[in-house]
């Protein structure tokens, strides 16, 4: 098969399923257990934490992990409601956020909890400096804008949106679920304080993601509970989160050639669009979200396209995995073409270990669907 | 080792680590993916509800997969209140719940979102329905109270709160996470609406569980995205999943052998504390509750029990692993015990795969560490 589907999900290292299956096996105690076992599977946790500690440079009790990013894009919300619990909260976010922070929002708003701004970008994909001057409101107390979007690769400013947030001071958290592994994240901390992650998608496993805060003291913990100091409760698991340091890890060691595969296996991939003459056309994405290849052609819907692919085993998208049941739009592609031709879009997204050949294989399918399509 | 400490969390089973081994390294595709490989892994999930709704009796969009425990507990309050949005929410609980739903009421109460009544059980532990008559009120919506207590394997009358909340037209939710496994719950749906499971309790993996939902279609989904029909948002993983399958399929294959020998090995225990003339005293608890034995001692304090049994790598806990960080007193044990007792507490909780020379051996230890003694 060939697996382009590396934004939805990507296949867990051997190193990470062996690290987990030998904690697992060796260390299961519950790290709260105050005995051996318990302490052990306690200073594994720690141990993993200093991947993290070492490589954003945040205190260690800043690393909050949860089940994955959706539970971390959901408890920075939870976060800004119990730090600001009795004022008026208004929080700035962006029309083409994941469904996890997009619907919990909306979920919010319709409770009554807070008021949102959702920013469409401009047509570029781009949120401006002057659409978020416009947003501020005097009870604005976040702003949440994703790193990098799942279905069209476009990142976004972090830095001008985190001066901005600076100066208005306001708090800045970002979703670089799909950033993280895909560009350079270690100077992240200087422009926001806080930071959703997920291991499963940097070949680690689900069920393991982490929300960063860059002063966790200034928070105030919802929860009385000592466990994760009372920002998240539930078993912690060592074998999940050791793990997650580990894909962690391989990723920052190998981090230049893997950035440099994404770009290299991109470009290739356009370039051969082109000489191929396929009516495909690309997404316009910088470096930084050179994993996610969004495509739109005019000559049959992206479901055409996905289910030609699917029947040579390539499996590609037609939309982020956890969209909302929304039928026709999606909120990514608004700002960049009008809603009807939203059905003509499909997504490839590649990964560290696709190679030249996987891609020429790609490549000669979209020719041979295109020769045999219907519209 | 001797692991005495099940109630915190249990050794996976051998099954369970090559089912979760084989599915995340071969059908690692995210579920929601529309092609070939994503729907493998929809359609492992979808074999993994047929456990439960076997076992269970309900239907398979009554199965909310979670990160565990705790989550599920979370979950059906959140549920609650999306139910009721905009209406005055009264619940009833009790004030010996898990931290997960204990901590997680005060929190919304705090929050103004809800108000809850918190029943002290009775001398015997129990919750008698006079209390549960005097707590109700016209805006009562839900009763949550625990199946056993993780801290004194006290087990509540499940049969009688559902009748109650059946004739008060109340929503009935119980956390079955130390009950699962550990008593025949095949019937249970038909007194409760709701109850919370965890796999890693029952010898499966940490950062999976599950809400169980009587009447899903009764219920408003709080959510948009399609993901476990907008009832909970994340990517399920079909290895975590499996694995939870397959190790609630062990314990239905070998449930009376499993019970059996929880009840066997708890008598057993007690026998030799009375044969020994040992000056612990064990909390009363029928035979539901059989895997946790709450012990106290005025000989010495819990910690002190804990801490010679660690250094015969016997392990036990002082209490709950989850608890909240308060000192001095225990919740479970203010109906039971007056609260200058509760450092004398000390829980053993056994397994499935506990053996009778286990049991000698601890009480050998306990024997030594009371003649060596310090107070």
């Amino acid at each position: 098969m060939i697996y382009l589907d590396h934004a939805a999900t990507t296949k867990p290292l051997p190193i990470v399923l062996k690290t987990y299956q030998d904690v697992a096996k060796q260390y299961f105690a519950n790290p709260a257990s105050p005995h051996h076992v318990g302490e052990v599977a306690d200073d594994l946790i720690s141990q993993a934490k200093t991947i993290f500690t070492d490589y954003f440079h945040i205190p260690q009790d800043g690393i909050i992990f949860t089940s994955g990013g959706t539970e971390s894009n959901h408890l920075i919300l939870d976060l800004v409601l119990h730090q600001f619990n009795g004022e008026p909260i208004h929080i700035i976010t962006s029309t083409v956020e994941h469904a996890s922070l997009y619907d919990k929002c909306q979920l919010l708003e319709q409770q009554g909890r807070l008021s949102v701004t959702y920013i469409t970008p401009a047509e570029n994909g781009q949120i401006t400096k002057q659409q978020l001057t416009k947003a501020v409101q005097p009870d604005t107390k976040l702003v949440t804008i994703q790193l990098i979007n799942s279905e069209t690769g476009i990142s976004q400013d972090s830095e001008m949106i985190g001066d901005f947030c600076k100066d208005h001071q306001l708090l800045f958290h970002t979703d670089a679920v799909q950033a993280f592994g895909k560009q350079k994240l270690s100077s992240i901390f200087n422009y926001v304080d806080a930071l959703s992650l997920s291991a499963h998608k940097i070949h680690g496993l689900k069920g393991v993601g982490a929300l960063l805060l860059k002063q966790p003291k200034e928070w105030r913990a919802p929860f009385q509970s000592k466990t994760q100091a009372g920002f998240r409760q539930g078993t912690i698991d060592a074998g999940l989160i050791a793990s997650f340091a580990v894909c962690v890890n391989d990723y920052i060691t190998n981090k230049n050639k893997r950035l440099n595969t994404l770009s290299r296996l991109r470009h290739y991939f356009i370039s051969q669009l082109k000489h191929e003459q396929l009516p495909i056309e690309v997404i316009n994405s910088d470096e930084e979200g050179s994993h996610i290849i969004g495509c739109l052609s005019t000559a049959s819907y992206g479901d055409y396209f996905q289910q030609a692919l699917n029947r040579k085993q390539i499996y590609v998208s037609t939309r982020s995995a956890c969209h909302s049941n929304t039928i026709g739009a999606i909120r990514s592609l608004i700002p960049l073409y009008p809603t009807e031709q939203h059905q003509h879009y499909f997504r490839i997204s590649i990964g560290y270990f696709t190679t030249k050949s996987e891609i020429d294989a790609t490549i000669f399918a979209l020719k041979n669907s295109l020769e045999t399509r219907t519209l």
